[in-house]
């Protein structure tokens, strides 16, 4: 079996739970069908398996290193760098009309997901440049992308985001990076910039830095920001490369997990002349660099549900064939040992790990889905829709998989046991890898903030609306089913005290009291929303049980399996952390920071 | 401020909250009063900060290695030991008739903590050697003891565990390594023991390792196992060294964490004989070897604890001095950030950190007590209820620290944001550390099947009415204090919850469905035990506040907040747990390894 995708699942979710058949009939996708996608998909993850976690092991152990300014990284990196660009995919997130492939968000997601589930830390560096040609294309000018969008879109450049300074991590109003207008009406752009994943590197010749920075008399904090194409070596007119722009390396950050892909410290305009550009217009710089923000976090939700989808696979195939102990009511040490996947906990164990993978994976093929619905349709009505339904999950679609995912991979490990906890085996390292996407994009309590202070609030709540109508949509075509009848009604139940929950909130009158537990609101949410994606998962998997053969009985039946364990372990935690956060609970908040040592 | 230990919390838990003073008051411990105990812990913290936390960085990051079939250690490690050891410490884990310090439990784990929150890895060597010392002074000949406990005790030389095999890891019943009689006595032993801590290093002279193995003919399964001791060196008549023993390293495990301490697969008797002794009676060696197991599984809850402790005290001395961003209520990008630990999910970290970790501690002292209370009695009843509840709570007391004592170095790496998921900090190391305790000496599974299919059942539930009498009493010393009552009715609620849910299990016909959910409810129980472990601190906080001067006031406030904390935000998730272990709930049981892929 492969441990990178289960393509069974895959067509499960894009085909039978969700509508994927649906945007192919789209003119604007009309270069593909499922035929041409699955060959694309198997295309995909032969070169995954081969090249990307073929290797992933090695550059986990062998982190890029710092030497004499320069970074060098292992050449397997670069090997499979290499394979993704020459099967064309670097093209896979972009619109034919800058040379990209077009596809449907859907298929971008599910075939990058699997290079990530290979080998996350190498496909960090396509991830920010896609990110990158993307904002590049929204907001530059058309100056801009002729200079700089080919060799993005193509590969043969990388780029990153310099967002973050060592005194400005999550509150970007206190960046200090300078940026002063030349006379040829480009910037000197001067400051040190943390955190920058791929920020230096040996793969491609040129980088290309989308830096946050302010124009000298621009408003104070956020308002006074601005967005610039920094390069790491100038491009002459004619496009070949000229002098070196003086971003200086000044140090690697050595990270738990993702080790391979480097995370830098840098100095631009300290050594010389640092020259940008500014993309789109001054004091802009946020809303341009957050244009693309809610498909960045879904993609880093995404990532951490391809982790956890990578140590559950693992976990599984080894339950499946490691022997050890004998059932409770047979323990004759002369019989054999049962293979553990027997075993009631080692069961529990895959069991909530498959409930939280492909529970979150179903919510972020959901929002790709909504993304390409809204490309293909006039209905200004069902557009807005979408926004809302989008910006309201957004917050979930990065958070949930980084708790609840990241736990997966925990329960990944505990099913290995000592083996597990080796480097011998690849489950520590998906672990470690994970762990970060709870702290990059926006934290965790950042997302919450967002959620409960701005998402559910925005439009007179028009979103949670949206969401109900959405819900109810679902349990419509639940029907009568039988099965289903004590979900469905669980679900509503659970959403009116979301709404009930919010309408709390709404009454508090210490706006910080009333957030101090958005966190708390922001994963109980999630698990409201994990359970519809499970729901649906469920209608599907009845619907298909009836109409296919006997070879899927198993298939389904774990589904259905898996939507009951959601249901019954998880959506019940849901109660006493709503009532926190309606109670305006003050425990945490209320506490001094010397009340907490006491000395 | 110490990164290693909070003796403020430390004076509190083991003086007001539990009675140390009175164990103290002992013929037994004659030699020690508080102040004389304070001194020791004086020097032990020295002793931890100043050699175990200094190279607890270096010696993660340069683990031993495997050169020429022999290891080699970092000199940091080899000091630190030879610091411990000349401070008299190894001896703290003995009786004076062996030539130990003769200290009470309580504070053998109070100062052998602080070493283990500076360098885990490091007192993993120390830990193992108290372990097989005590093992053989219980079980030993008196040719034995005379002839290798002396240097054991000293810690001339260390010692290990070997236990697992390659196919026998929890399942000890399917151990191959065999001992052969000679005609002196002697055995030779011959197989391959694997996931032996401490099993090569090049730290002392001589590694005296506790060996489970079969001798031919025995009864198969558990009952035909036997204990030996095998010297790596063998020690002659004289107590001088003898020839090589020929237990040959046959290759280190790379752990995540914890690296410090090796982790050897060892082979005994494949280039030459390895000869053992036998320690007690044949057949015997499960029941030898578990002798200590209660004080063997508190120890790993405590290093969880420690573990959890040092990302705590890192990250609120981090908080406390990071500043990031602004109030909610003001926003202005001109006025000076505030410190991190003024933001209110900030504090619910830190707080859930403080529950966790300050509540498991707790318990490990009150069993500690307990310890330490049977050893100064005479009275058999009193001493029956103690192991009883020794019995009870060890299952929880490994596990319960594991489980969320582990979350706790998860929110500490969050506190810090992009630098805690940096090797250039500790939070991570900690994590990573941490993950092992769910796996060692048992995993988690294993203390879910003992305490529920055990426990909670020997002697016609004793051990549970046991608790009840306990926590009762706890609940009448909360006597009628307005702020405890609230808390005494969650508590005595919680436990009738969990002794309906024993009923309900007893009942089941089918014994391997009772048990499917038995993780669930350990989990589920650990947190009753925990909260009623708040509530003690919760009222000795109170009395202490009536009775303590103003400095103290912010202390026993943060106690009281944080026991809030854990019957509001923690306690009540075990309404839904209890349900699923009472109604057993055959979602995962119910499931075959086929259905989980469905391919």
């Amino acid at each position: 079996m492969s441990i990178i995708v289960n393509r069974r699942d895959l067509d499960f979710v894009l085909y039978e739970t969700l509508g994927l058949e649906k945007i192919l009939m789209a003119d604007r996708y009309a270069d593909y069908d499922r035929e041409s996608l699955d060959a694309m998909l198997d295309l995909c993850q032969s070169v995954a398996e081969d090249k990307f976690l073929s290797c992933a092991s090695k550059l986990d152990a062998n982190e890029p290193t710092f030497v004499d300014g320069q970074v060098e990284t292992i050449p397997e990196l670069k090997e499979a760098i290499k394979a993704y660009q020459e099967a064309g995919l670097c093209a896979s997130a972009y619109d034919a009309d800058v040379g990209g492939l077009q596809l449907p968000w859907m298929m971008d997601q599910a075939l990058n997901g699997m290079f990530v589930c290979a080998n996350n830390p190498a496909h960090i560096y396509l991830f920010l440049t896609q990110g990158v040609a993307n904002m590049l294309n929204a907001c530059g000018s058309n100056a801009l992308k002729d200079k700089y969008l080919p060799n993005l879109v193509n590969g043969n450049w990388f780029g990153t985001m310099c967002l973050s300074e060592p005194q400005a991590g999550s509150s970007l109003a206190d960046i200090r990076t300078k940026a002063e207008l030349n006379t040829d009406g480009s910037y000197c752009i001067t400051g040190t910039k943390m955190w920058i994943s791929g920020g230096e590197q040996d793969i491609t010749e040129n980088i290309i830095h989308m830096v946050l920075a302010k124009i000298p008399g621009s408003p104070p904090g956020v308002k006074g920001i601005s967005l610039f194409l920094v390069p790491k070596n100038r491009v002459n007119d004619d496009g070949s490369l000229g002098e070196y722009n003086n971003i200086a390396l000044a140090g690697l950050n050595h990270k738990m997990g993702c080790r391979g892909a480097t995370n830098c410290l840098l100095n631009f305009g300290e050594s010389g002349e640092s020259i940008g550009f500014l993309v789109g217009e001054p004091n802009q710089g946020l809303a341009n660099m957050f244009h693309m923000m809610n498909e960045a976090r879904i993609s880093v939700g995404m990532s951490a549900v391809m982790t956890a989808l990578g140590g559950y696979l693992y976990s599984l195939d080894y339950a499946r064939n490691r022997p050890q102990g004998r059932s409770l009511v047979n323990r004759n040490p002369e019989d054999s040992q049962i293979m553990i996947s027997e075993h009631a906990d080692i069961k529990r164990m895959l069991m909530a790990q498959k409930a939280y993978v492909e529970g979150a994976q179903t919510l972020i093929y959901y929002c790709a889905e909504l993304i390409d619905t809204k490309k293909i349709s006039d209905d200004e009505i069902a557009n807005k829709r979408i926004d809302l339904l989008l910006d309201l999950l957004t917050p979930i679609c990065k958070s949930w998989p980084s708790e609840f995912c990241l736990e997966a991979n925990k329960l990944a490990m505990q099913v290995l046991g000592g083996y597990g906890y080796t480097r011998e085996y690849p489950v520590e390292r998906l672990y470690r890898d994970n762990r970060l996407n709870h702290i990059h994009e926006g934290t965790w309590g950042i997302q919450g903030l967002d959620i409960l202070g701005r998402k559910v609030r925005m439009q007179g709540g028009a979103a949670v609306v949206t969401l109900r109508e959405e819900i109810e949509a679902t349990i419509n075509s639940a029907g009568s089913q039988p099965q289903l009848m004590s979900f469905c009604q669980q679900l509503i139940d659970a959403l009116g005290l979301t709404e009930a929950t919010i309408a709390a909130v709404d009454q508090a009158e210490d706006p910080s009291l009333a957030l101090a537990n958005a966190t708390v609101f922001l994963d109980a949410m999630g698990h409201l929303v994990i359970a519809w994606m499970w729901l649906k998962q469920g209608v599907a998997a009845i619907e298909g049980k009836t109409k296919k053969d006997a070879a899927d009985t198993a298939f389904y039946d774990g589904k259905i399996a898996a939507m009951r364990y959601f249901f019954r372990y998880e959506l019940p935690k849901i109660q006493s952390s709503m009532r926190l956060v309606a109670e305006l609970d003050s425990t945490c908040y209320d506490l001094t920071a010397d009340q907490f040592l006491g000395v």
